[in-house]
């Protein structure tokens, strides 16, 4: 029999999130299931790691499942590294990072820290795929994703992922019977616009809220966005050499002198 | 005569830091200068956003330099949002983020609050620039790089940048005199090797320290860090759209089922 491959899961919704508690019972079905995950929601945190403040890891029982769990007082980069370096004694084959409760499409990519956790596993040479619902809310639906999260990690698992890159997994907000498949896609090209919602505290000082709406300005059916919101599952492979090739050349031309 | 260029300055060290003061002085002879930085230390905060917490912003005034400053509580992603939708009553023509204190060549642009300022501009629409030098200390020299800093950003205002591009300029530890120009670059591939240091606490839990060792893993000399080991100025152009286009036909070769 071969052995069972080593799974490790993180989010950053924080390790009670259902979102997380998903994916760790679909990952049960696969393998032998290490969670290393924040104590406390770090949505936002973008590739943030603590290099300036002491970490904190303990070992955590949340429910009767056979995976072995911590939680830390890092964000989900520091989760990977702590994982890698000191609580597992080899290289997981996978690690997978979610469920995230909302869109990690397009350029919420750059954000997000469930795909910095995944970003961070691959900087480490771990296969890793970072999986989202379009749903923010708590009670996000992750069912109907359960069997696609499986099928993902297995071919994964069989087929492995080219040096440099992970994956970039989000769901509709649909129910099961509305899933129309999944698209492979690159990522859309969109913003977000801000609205500063400017308030004052009791002791008179200015202060805001950043708020803000998702702008898509990409109408390619190749895009995630565009996957997403006709009732596809979109994975995008993404990279993190950020090197812009293109225009190197343009560069090359410029004169610099000091 | 033409009017002078709106340039907005950030960084990730703080709005005292010599880096950002360097920056000032050097784009005071370029342009119009709003400056809006974080009030403290914000190194390894990655393209982290404010999302849960409330965001402070107050006028400063540090130096007698005609410039305007801002400090605000957020990371640089947060800085570059709050200029552009509540400090700016127009679209600045450059943005540069910088001089931070230690390289942000290779991974390490993964890593940086500098850069995720610059790319934040970027997605913006702003033409922009991180600067970093390869010493870590408060009190590296900037004063050799003052010149390469005024020709990099007045070729950005004169030329512009690709769409969807910002530039990620790294300078050596050396003298002025040691400079050997600039050199156009692809990102290295490299990681950290972490080593987290374990302690306990007065009142008996384990916490850790993250401290690691920077791994270079390319030998190119078209790389970043082969540049500036051997005297050069590196300039990688840097994109956010982190699609590995050359991994779309792996995946659509897989078959998926729910």
């Amino acid at each position: 029999m071969s052995k069972k491959p080593l799974i490790l899961v993180t989010n950053d919704d924080g390790i009670t999130a259902p979102g997380i508690r998903t994916l760790i019972k679909v990952m049960n079905t696969i393998g032998d299931v290490i969670v290393v995950a924040p104590d406390s929601p770090q949505s936002g945190m973008g590739h943030a790691i603590t290099v300036n403040d002491t970490l904190f890891c303990r070992a955590e029982h949340i429910d009767n499942g056979p995976q072995k769990e911590y939680s830390t007082s890092g964000t989900p980069a520091d989760c990977i590294k702590l994982a890698k370096h000191e609580i597992l004694n080899r290289a997981p084959d996978l690690c997978v990072s979610g469920i995230n409760h909302g869109s990690n499409a397009s350029i919420n990519v750059i954000y997000s820290g469930t795909m910095s956790a995944a970003i961070e596993a691959g900087i480490e040479g771990i296969p890793a795929i970072g999986f989202s619902v379009c749903d923010y809310s708590w009670e996000a639906k992750f069912e109907p994703f359960e069997g696609y999260i499986k099928s993902i990690s297995e071919n994964v698992l069989k087929n492995g992922l080219k040096e440099g890159t992970v994956l970039n997994v989000n769901f509709p907000k649909v129910e099961k019977h509305e899933i129309k498949g999944v698209k492979i896609c690159r990522q859309s090209k969109a913003n977000w616009v801000e609205n500063f919602d400017k308030r004052q505290s009791p002791h008179g000082k200015d202060y805001y809220w950043l708020t803000g709406e998702f702008v898509n300005l990409d109408d390619g059916k190749d895009t995630d966005q565009w996957a997403l919101e006709n009732g596809y599952i979109s994975i995008v492979p993404v990279q993190f050499d950020l090197t812009a090739y293109k225009s190197l050349d343009d560069l090359k031309s410029w004169k610099y002198n000091d």
